[in-house]
């Protein structure tokens, strides 16, 4: 009989490092997660990922030889050969994971972009399954994604690929991006910006009587979710931000079914928790703006929420 | 030693179709044409080019073991499976143009949308020679475009992969694109779409000093080509035109480059013989909107002119 084979999933963030044991059909089989140590421009964080693999190796009494390889999502730039151009998050300069983390254990090693890797995972046991072209947006503190053409990652020759939360939506955006450039999406369809919508229409009519009826316009600190739970009460100016930004998000989405034509758009981030009003709203508006052979792409919630990162590095292992 | 082995390229147009017999290292030996029927949609295109080609086998005395495969570029929507979804130009609804030359030749044939074979023609053997990811764009009567990404043409879930024509770039666009939707990229930065923004102009600004002392104000049927002509006169008119387009295409660029984060993008058509103004201006403007990780991307002008679609059919055939 064959031995049973695993493989290790690894999604670096700026504060913790979720960590996956996978059995080789890809079932979940423990998680666990370190603290990311910034410290020294975070020259200790792929030592600490194998110190961790190499124990979880040791208590389970698994053989090296049954292990299949280690995945590795990291927040910043990836390009197809698994080196990771500059991430700010983590104090990285130019940095070959894939070789590094090969020499540290003896193990192939496979890296992309969290996002991307995040949209794999999706794909592989999310609400993109079944589909093997397939467009994921994070919507969190800023827009993510990932694309993925015949069940692969596009990583981009910079690692730029699938950076949607940078599509260029809006011309005269006074304020910077994150980025730098003027009127990305993510200004706008992020959690923070949601928020950043609803001030500028406050301060802009600030006696309209949607506003002056919504408890939004009182509120301390308004978060993306209070905007689309008072949507969901019927609330007029909760309402109008959310149809500004499914307008937005479904503009954008058509635009990039123009390029890459995916099966499937899914929606994930803590702000896709807000459900079926957000999944409605973007799907309505892409129907609107898409070309016509792809106006009839799928739209789905992410399943995976926290999780789906692992599973993308192990799906880049095991494919 | 081994029989030379040889291919064809067969680029489907509304009025002809362009014919090449090719060697297998890519070196086109012959190229010819034949008129394009298009009485009852186009039920005799597919046998008109199988007879084409066993015509020149004959005429060559080849032996049919010696030809690798037939390449068909078709103007429409095609899937990964070379079923094309309708085909308007041609009168053509769904049709397996795949199988059916296979059937009709007993030779592989592989079929692509004529504008996304013409991105890999370029690849192959023209502005794009050296590159494995790559966007085409072709500014002619249309807007067209190709998306090669690992050597490979990305055709899309529907066929719609590369239509990058149709990306939304203007809300509150009056009149409608080709394709039922407004404000389409095609309306403004084809040959038409660019004499469309001088009328506007004109109808605009009847007075103004640009307008006034531009011969453009006055021309009976004012072409692309002259409205760069009279650009690289330094007509302030025609200079602020070619602005407005170069501008919206690199916006356009950019956007894709946050998809797929090409290497180079390969400017062709018509309008691209406008050349280094054209080229120079788009670049400009792509650098402005452009993610900072994809930047720095390479911008070529096509070489191949009306030959790009035959040498991708080619490669189609010889990958």
């Amino acid at each position: 009989m064959d031995m049973q084979k695993f493989c290790f999933g690894v999604d670096i963030g700026g504060t913790s490092i979720k960590m996956g044991l996978f059995a080789d059909d890809g079932t979940l089989v423990e998680k666990w997660s370190i603290p990311t140590d910034l410290a020294e421009n975070g020259a200790h964080i792929l030592s600490d990922i194998a110190g961790s693999i190499q124990e979880k190796i040791t208590q389970k009494g698994m053989a090296l030889s049954s292990v299949l390889g280690v995945g590795i999502g990291v927040p910043g730039p990836v390009d197809e050969n698994g080196v990771v151009h500059k991430c700010v998050n983590l104090g990285w300069g130019t940095t070959d994971v894939k070789q590094k983390m090969e020499a540290l254990l003896q193990l192939p090693a496979f890296v992309g972009n969290d996002a991307n890797v995040a949209a794999l995972g999706e794909m592989f046991r999310g609400g993109g399954k079944g589909f093997s072209n397939l467009v994921m947006v994070t919507l969190g503190t800023g827009v993510g994604g990932g694309i993925i053409l015949n069940g692969k990652i596009v990583h981009g020759s910079n690692g730029a690929g699938g950076e949607i939360g940078h599509l260029h939506m809006r011309d005269n955006e006074p304020e910077p991006c994150g980025c730098g450039n003027h009127g990305c999406l993510e200004q706008y369809a992020s959690a923070t910006g949601i928020v950043r919508l609803l001030k500028r229409y406050l301060a802009a009519h600030p006696e309209a009587p949607e506003v002056l009826a919504s408890p939004l316009s009182t509120a301390q600190a308004p978060s993306a979710k209070q905007i689309f739970d008072e949507a969901k009460q019927q609330d007029a100016l909760a309402q109008k931000l959310v149809e500004e930004v499914c307008d937005l998000l479904g503009k954008a989405l058509a635009n990039i079914s123009c390029v890459v034509d995916p099966q499937v758009f899914v929606i994930g981030g803590g702000v896709s928790q807000a459900g079926d009003i957000l999944l409605s709203g973007i799907q309505a508006a892409y129907r609107k703006y898409a070309f016509h052979a792809a106006r009839e792409a799928s739209f789905r919630l992410a399943e995976l929420g926290n999780d789906a990162g692992i599973y993308g590095c192990a799906k880049m292992v095991l494919e």
